[in-house]
């Protein structure tokens, strides 16, 4: 096991009812921004719950986040926040509200010229003001960890930042808020966990069994649960299991002391940001690709992956990767997932395009052995055709 | 899955050479007390690691803490910590000491007119000075929890109190602090973080597929790694994972949202009380006798537990469980553990006064259905000799 250092101080309110904790979870004298998207919260209950909780709170709101969530959106809620003096944020939503939020409440302290450095050169962030979140959509795991993602679409750009200022101080998980999710996020939000927990664990052995067991327990349940909740939204323990396993997938507990593969994000970022696939609709196309790409180096780990996630313990070392490979794309394929890129349109013309992106963002050494360039990544992508 | 709320706030750093973070993470204007017990950490490497660590720290130590660390030790801490103006305490040390630290940061602080009441009557901890860890001896996961159980021998009592105002500001976990133990700690090491896994995990199922598989996750580290650490003290990998094992297995994480069943620790505490056994040890001897008279309610647990833990999928309901308990004692002695109450010469004629001590202490009514009554425990008991 390698060494590694783990803080996670976000505490989680998780199961029905559980939205009422607001009332006391957020400071009484706070001035209270809600941060929300489009409003389907409106359409389910979840909007009235807050409101209602938040009886006895000031507070505004600012709508509008969209999906992949954009600088500009997020520069006018600072904007906001630095009028009306807010004190905390409370985010309503899934992955791209909260990441949002992230960002918005490290850009309220910034005290650089331009908090797109944040981004795009990494500057350190050195506070942030307080947030809570009420998830409603179980996918990034942005809930319970400190790491956000931000769009820029006049430079077609996608980047990450993290910072333990950015952790929330608290998140509401209530399954029942999933109930009315569209099909199309139940799937993204599957199929985003499951390629979290692979690009943890699917890399090479490093003498860490709980971590993989965490690992591989998370999958299995991914496998039993997600069917559940397609065929009867109002499942309520498939939901939950769901939910937890998101939260779990992505909090920095089962990537501690292992390496790590986040090839297959760096190239999905550059599909959404240039053809506006859904994040994990690029995850599902690239990663049964990676791990077929690298199956040498990873020989180990995935006849691991095919035993004890798929039960597969017969034919020789190819034949049992290529058998967890295809498992693995028939699962996205059964939660509804494409596990190819030509079923968006994105055909062989659009290659160098993409292979540029990666290039300007400086993807040029992926993967745990940092051994996938660019000529990789390029034949990666005509796999995913 | 049943509701819960979740909050951890203890930063981990784990790993060899990890305790020179010590320098950073205790504030450099801080006067610090190091607590530890018998002096073993002078023997090995840890307690130089530490001063050096320290360098341009004021400190002064408080030595001498006990196993079963005893409530007059501990207030001799306090009444050191408020002479001497004490900002920070670390813990050097197995879960003794950090139990101890525990209680004497929160009993400096203690309005109250008599800090024993924190154990005896549940009285509130509002608040406690900070502390750190540097843990030695992994088992019983107080090193990332906010639980701690202290002994006051004159009357008798082994008795407990959480706070989440005693959560360590930090924790640092070096497996090779561990390579020099005495193989009767590393054997109750892997029994205690064993039965702490059981105690929350074989109970009934609840839909907590996530929970129930880490739980086995560890099970299985532990019957895996056990033997490599007793036959090779110096297999660093082996006392890594059972580090991480121990601490995973009790810092409040699978049992979240499931049910639990402390009656082979309330009645263990007992027998250490009046008897002075080893915590381990009772929990070694007590554990099967439980799962054994409770076969009826915990069916279903112990079969899954059979065939994921122990593969074992052949013979009716009642041999499966038989076989899995037999395992299960079978584990305890292969790692050093004896399994019958007359290995400690405690015989028939002591289980009037245990029986009379679980009355004292309201242990009326135990385990995840409240269903194990005085008379039941003296069954487990005579099934124990």
């Amino acid at each position: 096991m390698n060494n590694f250092s783990l803080y996670n101080p976000v505490k989680i309110h998780f199961g029905e009812g559980q939205i009422k904790q607001l009332s006391t979870e957020i400071p009484k004298d706070a001035k209270v921004l809600i941060s929300y998207g489009g409003g389907s919260i409106k359409a389910n209950a979840v909007y009235q719950q807050v409101i209602d909780a938040l009886q006895g709170h000031a507070y505004i709101e600012f709508s509008g986040i969209e999906p992949n969530p954009e600088y500009e959106t997020c520069m006018k809620a600072v904007a906001l926040i630095k009028k009306e003096k807010i004190d905390f944020v409370l985010a309503v939503g899934g992955g791209s509200i909260i990441d949002a939020t992230k960002f918005i409440v490290a850009a309220v302290d910034y005290e650089g010229k331009d908090p797109w450095d944040i981004l795009a050169k990494g500057a350190e962030v050195t506070s942030a003001i307080p947030y809570g979140t009420v998830l409603t959509l179980p996918a990034t795991g942005s809930e319970m960890n400190a790491g956000s993602v931000i769009s820029r679409r006049e430079f077609g750009d996608k980047l990450a930042f993290d910072s333990p200022h950015v952790f929330p101080k608290f998140s509401i998980l209530d399954p029942v808020t999933t109930y009315t999710l569209p099909i199309r996020q139940v799937t993204n939000g599957i199929v985003d966990a499951f390629v979290h927990v692979m690009e943890q664990y699917l890399t090479y052995p490093a003498n860490a069994p709980i971590q993989d067991r965490f690992a591989e327990g998370i999958l299995l349940t991914l496998i039993e649960e997600g069917p559940k909740a397609l065929e009867n939204p109002k499942d309520y323990d498939a939901r939950a299991n769901i939910m937890w396993c998101a939260t779990m997938a992505l909090n920095g507990l089962i990537n501690q002391g292992v390496p790590q593969d986040w090839a297959t994000h760096m190239i999905g970022h550059e599909l959404t940001a240039m053809y506006g696939l859904d994040h994990a609709q690029t995850l599902a196309i690239v990663l049964p690709n990676i791990i077929n790409y690298k199956r040498d180096k990873k020989e180990a780990k995935l006849l691991q992956y095919a035993e004890r996630v798929w039960n597969i313990t017969k034919g020789n070392t190819n034949e049992r990767i290529d058998a967890a490979i295809e498992k693995t794309r028939a699962f996205f394929e059964a939660m509804g997932a494409k596990t190819k890129l030509s079923g968006y349109d994105v055909d062989t013309s659009k290659l160098p395009d993409i292979v540029s992106a990666l290039e300007r963002h400086n993807m040029v050494a992926l993967g745990e052995h940092k051994d996938i360039a660019i000529s990789d990544s390029k034949k990666i992508l005509e796999m995913c055709i």
